[in-house]
């Protein structure tokens, strides 16, 4: 029942180091599914190129027990469930220690809506979360607390990312796109200071693409 | 008819993310006919990887018409016609938000001539024009108003790059070199000021490169 | 006997530009089997993909007598043989001259705990040793004066890494994530001065990683 | 009988842009072979993807008079001629824009010895000669001028680098190395400013490279 889920769960970690977001075993992936209430994670510390769909850890949404699985699942598996509890219409998250977005998370800086890029993804600039420990539910509140409302993303201080969205799928490109976006404005901040568009502009590059862009 | 324009402008397109211009789906390759007066262009959101010839999208350059295509075409397809239609002896185009060119467009700056490689391929620095919104034909005007006559390449401010040349190849490369040199320039900048070229020096690199290099 | 170890060896030495560390013959793996008091390493200047398990040289730790190998060992020999005979535990080391942790090397800067991912893989800070020369056991000296006690990696000024480990695939990976944490916080760097962890947060992730992470 | 020094200058050319040292076509390796007098050398804007041995240009070093191939030669051939003319025990070169130590060339500056990398390939700094234009033997003059005697590479001003050494394999080693390093101290540079070594230390590091290491 959970196959498709599992493939695309699967796809979206093994898809990680391809994008250049993990090293070693810095990330992870799970999807949602309403239907069953259940959701899938990638297991704590397996390299990516050995995950199959299979080993992934079926866990139920509302009480948080693993169903599935003979493996541990991630030690952010705490953090994934509150945002499914708490996030409506998000069926995909994704954590990475992307570099560059990890370079703003450190100085606790969010990255700024400098590039019609972030105009288009992120529909304004990508937040940045005051750091906070990994106890209990301290990373998942503090991301519902500081999160921007369209916005698919968001830096955890001195952490990292997460980034959601209506898929497995639609999580990894907003953390493929915030880790893009962070690399060009970290350049621009080398040469210079990068203004911010305006928010007439914004919403101009917003509409296109979230309204005419795609199939 | 169309068969060898496809084939070019799909292999301009797949290798975008080969040679690291894009990130997703951020960027497109068009290719045009002269003889038809039709051009093609990569369709809205598609996967670099998945793209086909058959899959690319037929447009009437004279009157925007798409005549071949189950998809709808690239949401930048106006930029690509008006420039087709404005600019002689262009018959390739491709758009990108590659990370250093587009720092220096987040800072509406010139790639400056500081290098043999710029006056080889460039002829002199490469322009900035300033930020445009989305609209209608204000991209296309905007890269006719700025752009230095014989540099197949500019930067629109906060958003990318346009590059173009005689065939899909020909404006695949000069996207290529934008990114190449925009990478030495960003990191000679955060070790000094290098010195632009003077334009007696350009002339002759220029020269060279356009009359005894290659085949 | 040395079958596995002589694998394990060969896996992490290959893995070295896999991973990104090493440009050329620029960096070496060894591992140590405690119960024949032999180790294995790289022989000297060998191009790592023609590198196999039969390839790596046999040392006696107690002695450092060559035992089986047609080739020369790394210069680096001294060094590893130092750290086998005085880090209780380790059975697996890694050198490099990896790019940014070698930069916070030529500064002779450590690499502060500015990060979580820092906290959980090296419990703090991860020390620079000052500039020694390569002569005896100068390097294995400054080593050990300088390493932090739970830290499985240190700098050494003007030069590069040392990592080590329970495994030469533990030693592989706090190769990596040193490289991986330098280039994230050399880049915050560049956006301002991000602050250390403080004590306390520190021991909360190194305790997570160390006790609840992995399967 | 030039069949395997086509080999090796073959095998340069194509590491070129494997190890990331050129970008479309820009740059060139070759070898001698003194016994024939005769070197080979790339053809000019050739894909390096689509090199053969058999497509390599072969030219008399005392003459310059091109003796096989069909194709055009470098037009940096007149470069590659000086140097082979006045360097004993040159038998390989190789010519990049590597962006690192391009862009220590675009302001002019040598790379400092500040590695131990550095002092083991390149026995002290890199020297960076200053601008001169692509006529006649200005660049191979300037070469000649302003390389330190045991230093097998040099930046040009504004332009790239050249590197040489015993054969082809030799001489993409060294323009391997010369990348490297330039990154790593480019990257020191933005934390602070890393001293040079002495030169008593220099020699050390030099000697063992020379005489202890390697097969």
């Amino acid at each position: 029942m959970l196959r498709r889920l599992r493939d695309e769960v699967c796809f979206a970690n093994q898809n990680l180091p391809r994008a250049g977001l993990v090293t070693m075993h810095s990330g992870n992936a799970s999807g949602y599914d309403p239907e069953t209430g259940l959701m899938v994670i990638k297991p704590s510390g397996m390299d990516y190129d050995r995950l199959t769909p299979e080993a992934l850890v079926a866990v139920d949404v509302t009480s948080g027990t693993v169903l599935e699985g003979q493996l541990k699942p991630s030690v952010d598996l705490p953090h994934h469930l509150f945002l499914y509890q708490n996030l409506p219409n998000v069926f995909g998250i994704v954590h990475t220690h992307s570099n560059h977005a990890t370079a703003f998370a450190a100085v606790e800086e969010p990255i700024p809506a400098a590039l019609t890029a972030i105009a288009d993804e992120f529909g304004g600039p990508i937040p940045c979360a005051p750091y906070v420990d990994n106890e209990g539910d301290h990373i998942g509140r503090s991301i519902l607390a500081h999160r921007r409302e369209r916005c698919p993303a968001i830096l955890l201080g001195h952490h990292g990312v997460f980034a959601w969205g209506g898929s497995p799928r639609e999580a990894l490109k907003a953390a493929v796109m915030v880790e893009d976006v962070a690399k060009t404005v970290w350049l621009a901040r080398q040469l210079g200071r990068p203004a911010d568009l305006p928010d007439k502009e914004i919403e101009k590059w917003w509409d296109r693409y979230q309204h005419r862009y795609g199939q």
